[in-house]
C-alpha cells in the first residue's frame, strides 16, 4: 500500500506532493463512507487517540473528534483548563504521562509555533497538528484544497487569492504551502500592516486593491478578522477594514466571472463577508466543513498505517 | 409501523394525544431494556447526535446522553462555553456547521424563547428542545406524565396540582399542555406575583392556598425554588416561601389521603420540600430520573425512525 | 472465582493483604491486555460506570476512563462546574439522580474526607474512592505498589522512603496503610511542620535528614511540592524545600547504591527532583502511569464481579 513520506503531520512544509494526493485518494474514500446511512469503517478499533486542546476550539476539535470516531478508534479529550499545565507541568511529561498509558496517536493545537514539531522528537506517537500559534494548521489546508479539487476538478494552474489578516493567520501560512505544493499561483490582499514582508520571498504576490484582487482570482479565500487586531497598531476600525476588504455581493456580481468564495470560519457576518455571499451558491464553506471530516479521516488513516501492530 | 405526527420535539404544544401514547408505549419498552444486564440496543447505530447545550445543565445532558448511547448511537457533546459562539458567530452558523459534519438529530437547550423552532426552520436535521428560555421542556413533561401513568395507571381523569414559580418555569408550562391533552385537570398553586396573569385562559384554576389546594389534588409537582427570584420584586424572602408554600410531613398527614408527590430536581431540601417528604413512600421522585432515560430513548428512536437511511 | 473482601474500594485501611493480591493478579492480566495491539476486552459490555469529579483532575480521571473503555464498559463523566451542586443540591441528591439512571459503579474524587465512605452507606452502587481530600487516594497506592513488585520482584521486606509533604498528601497515606499491609517497612521524610505528630504511632519511622533516610531505603517515593503550602505557616521558600528534600543525581550517586525512584506526578522538575534524576533509569515514574491503567481496571473488574446480573 503507498504510505505518506512523513512519519507525523506537524506542517505542510514538511510533505511533498506525492503525500497529498495520497491524502486525497484516501479522502475520496471516506467522503464516500461518511455519506453512507452507516458512517462508521471498524479500521481502527486498536488505536486510541488523544486530543489535546492547549486552545480553545469547536470545529476543530469536532470535526477531529468526529473523524476518529467514524474510524473506530478509541477517543480520549483532553483540554488544558482542566488541566495539571496550570500546576505548571511540562509539555512533555504532560505528553509522556498520556502516553505512558499507552495512546498511539496525538491531535494537539497549542499557541506555541513549533509545539508539534518539538513534541514530536521527545515522544513516541504520532503527531498531528491541528494549529500551532501562528504557524502552520495543516489539516484546515489540506480541506481547503480538497474542496478546490473537488469544486474545481484540481488545484494546478488556479489562481487563489487569501484575503485578510495574513500576518497572524496559520491558516493563510498552510494554504500557501499547499497551494504552491499542487501548482497553483497564490496572491494575498489585506491591510499592508497585516501582510508580513517576507511574504513575497515565498514565491507569492501581493495585492492591497480588493477589486484588482478579485479580478485576478479563480478562488476567494476570506479569513476571519479578529477584532482584537483592529486597533491603531494594525488598522483603523473594523468598519473601515469592512469597507475596503469586506466581500459583498455587488463586488462579485461586477467582476464578471463568478469566482470560488472559501472561509475557514467562524464567520463575522457583514464584516469580512456578507450573509449574502457567504449562503450563495458561489460558497463553497459548508462543503470545506463536511470535506474536514474526510481529511482528517484520511490523515489519520494514513498514519495508523505505519504503526506496527 | 406507528409514526409522530410531528418532525421536530420542539414543544408540547404540537404533538396531539396520539403522539403522546405512541411515545409511552415506546418508553414501556426501553424501559424494561434499561433495566435488563445489558442495557444498550443496536437500533442506531447508523445515526449521530450532536447535544448542544448553550446553558448549564446535568441531570438532562446526562439523561439525553445516556439515552443516546443506549441506543448505541454515536454522541458528540457540545457545550457554548468553548465554543465559536463567544466569537460572536450566530447560532445557524455554528448549528449548520455541526450538521456540515453529518448529524442526523440535535438535542438543544438554549436561554431563548423560539431558540429550537427558529432552528428547526433553517437547518436540515431533527431537532429536539431541552429546553427553551422560560417557554418549554418537553420531555421533561413526557417523563412527568409517564411516571404518573405509571404510579396511577393512567393520566386521565387525575388532578394535578403544580406548585411553585410558575412564571418562570418552562417544567410547569410543557406540564401543563400535556396533561390537558391527556385529559388530566390541572391546578396551580404559589405566590400571586410568580402566577402569570394569561394562565387561567389555558384553562388551568389557581389556587393559593396551599392546604386547599393539596386537598384537591391526586398528585402535586413541587417545582424548584429558585432563590434569585425571592427578592423584592416577586416575594419577600425563601424563609415565607417555605412557611406559606413548602410542602412537609405534617401538612401531608393532614389531609386525610396519600398524593403523589413529584419533583424535577435538582431538589432544595428544606426549601420547597422537606427531606422527609422527599424521601418517603408518596414521592417518585428518583422514578422520574429513571424514567426520563427510557422517554429520551423512546423520542429520539421515534424521530430517527423519519429519517431516510 | 475469588473475590475481594470489599464490596467497595474506598480506601487502603479497609483492605486485606489478599485483596491486593487479587488485584496485582489480575492487573497482571490487563497489563498484557493494554500490550497487546487490541487493547480492550469486552468483559464489562453491560456496566456504566459514571466518573464524579468534584475537584479537577487530569492524570487520574484519563486513567480511569481509558481502564473503564478497555473493559469496554460505558461512560458518562461528570465534574462539578458543570453541575447542580452549583445550585446547592446535596452530594446524595446528585449521586441518587445519576444512580436513578442506572449506573452500576461510580469512581468519585470529592475534596472531603470521607465522602466516599458516607456516599457507599446511603447509595446502591458500587463506590471506588479517586481521592478524597486529604484523605487517601487507594488506587494511587495500589499502582505504587505494583510497581514496586514489578521492579523488585515484591513489595514484602523492601524500605520504602516518603519525602515530602505528607501531612496534606493522600497518596501518602494510601501509601502508608498499602505497603504495611504487604509487609514493607515505611519511614518519611520532610521538614517537621510538614509530618503529622500521629505518624508514628502508624508504625513509621521519621527522618528529617534526607541523606541519612536515602541511604536507608530501597525506594525512595517523592512527593510533588504543593507551592501553596511553602510560606510562613509551613516551610519558608520553594527554594530551601529544594536545597534540604530535593532529589538530585548528586545525592543519588554518593549514596553508594542505586536506590528505585517514584513520583506520583506531575512533576515539579527542578524542585522536588531534578530532571536528570526524574528522567533516568532509576526513575520508574512513566511505568507507575503505565500500571495505573492495568490496576484500575483490575479494581473495576473485580467489583463489577461481584454485581448481580
Amino acid at each position: 500500500m503507498d504510505q505518506l513520506s512523513v512519519e507525523h503531520l506537524l506542517g505542510i512544509k514538511y510533505l511533498k506532493a506525492t503525500d497529498i494526493d495520497l491524502i486525497f485518494k484516501t479522502a475520496d474514500h471516506f467522503k464516500e463512507v461518511i455519506n453512507r446511512p452507516i458512517k462508521k469503517v471498524p479500521s481502527l478499533r486498536d488505536i486510541t487517540i488523544a486530543n489535546l486542546f492547549f486552545e480553545n476550539s469547536t470545529r476543530t476539535k469536532l470535526s477531529f473528534e468526529l473523524a476518529e470516531k467514524r474510524l473506530s478508534a478509541d477517543v480520549i479529550n483532553f483540554s488544558a483548563s482542566q488541566s495539571s499545565v496550570k500546576k505548571g507541568e511540562t509539555l512533555i511529561d504532560t505528553v509522556n504521562n498520556i502516553l505512558a498509558m499507552k495512546v498511539d496517536i496525538v491531535v494537539m493545537r497549542h499557541g506555541n509555533v513549533g509545539a508539534g514539531v518539538f513534541l514530536s522528537k521527545h515522544v513516541n506517537a504520532k503527531i498531528i497538528n491541528a494549529g500551532d500559534g501562528t504557524h502552520e494548521h495543516p489539516t484546515q489546508a489540506l480541506l481547503d484544497s480538497y474542496s478546490i479539487r473537488e469544486k474545481l476538478g484540481s488545484v494546478k494552474g488556479k489562481k487563489i487569492l487569501i484575503v485578510g489578516d495574513i500576518l497572524h493567520s496559520r491558516v493563510a501560512l498552510s494554504n500557501i504551502f499547499a497551494l504552491q505544493l499542487q501548482g497553483a499561483e497564490v496572491k494575498v490582499c489585506g491591510p499592508t500592516t497585516l501582510i508580513p514582508k517576507y511574504i513575497t520571498s515565498l514565491g507569492v504576490q501581493v495585492e492591497t486593491n480588493l477589486k484588482k484582487a478579485l479580478e485576478w482570482c479563480d478562488v476567494a479565500n476570506v479569513l476571519r478578522v479578529q477584532h482584537e487586531r483592529m486597533d491603531i497598531k494594525y488598522f483603523p476600525s473594523t468598519r473601515e477594514y469592512t469597507q475596503l476588504f469586506g466581500i459583498n455581493k455587488e463586488i462579485l456580481d461586477n467582476l464578471g466571472k463568478k469566482i470560488v468564495i472559501m472561509h475557514p470560519g467562524p464567520i463575522n457576518r457583514g464584516v469580512e463577508i456578507t450573509s449574502e455571499v457567504a449562503d450563495s451558491n458561489q460558497s463553497i464553506i459548508l462543503n470545506q466543513v463536511e470535506n474536514g471530516v474526510a481529511v482528517r479521516m484520511a490523515v489519520i488513516y494514513l498514519l495508523a498505517q505505519q504503526i506496527k501492530r
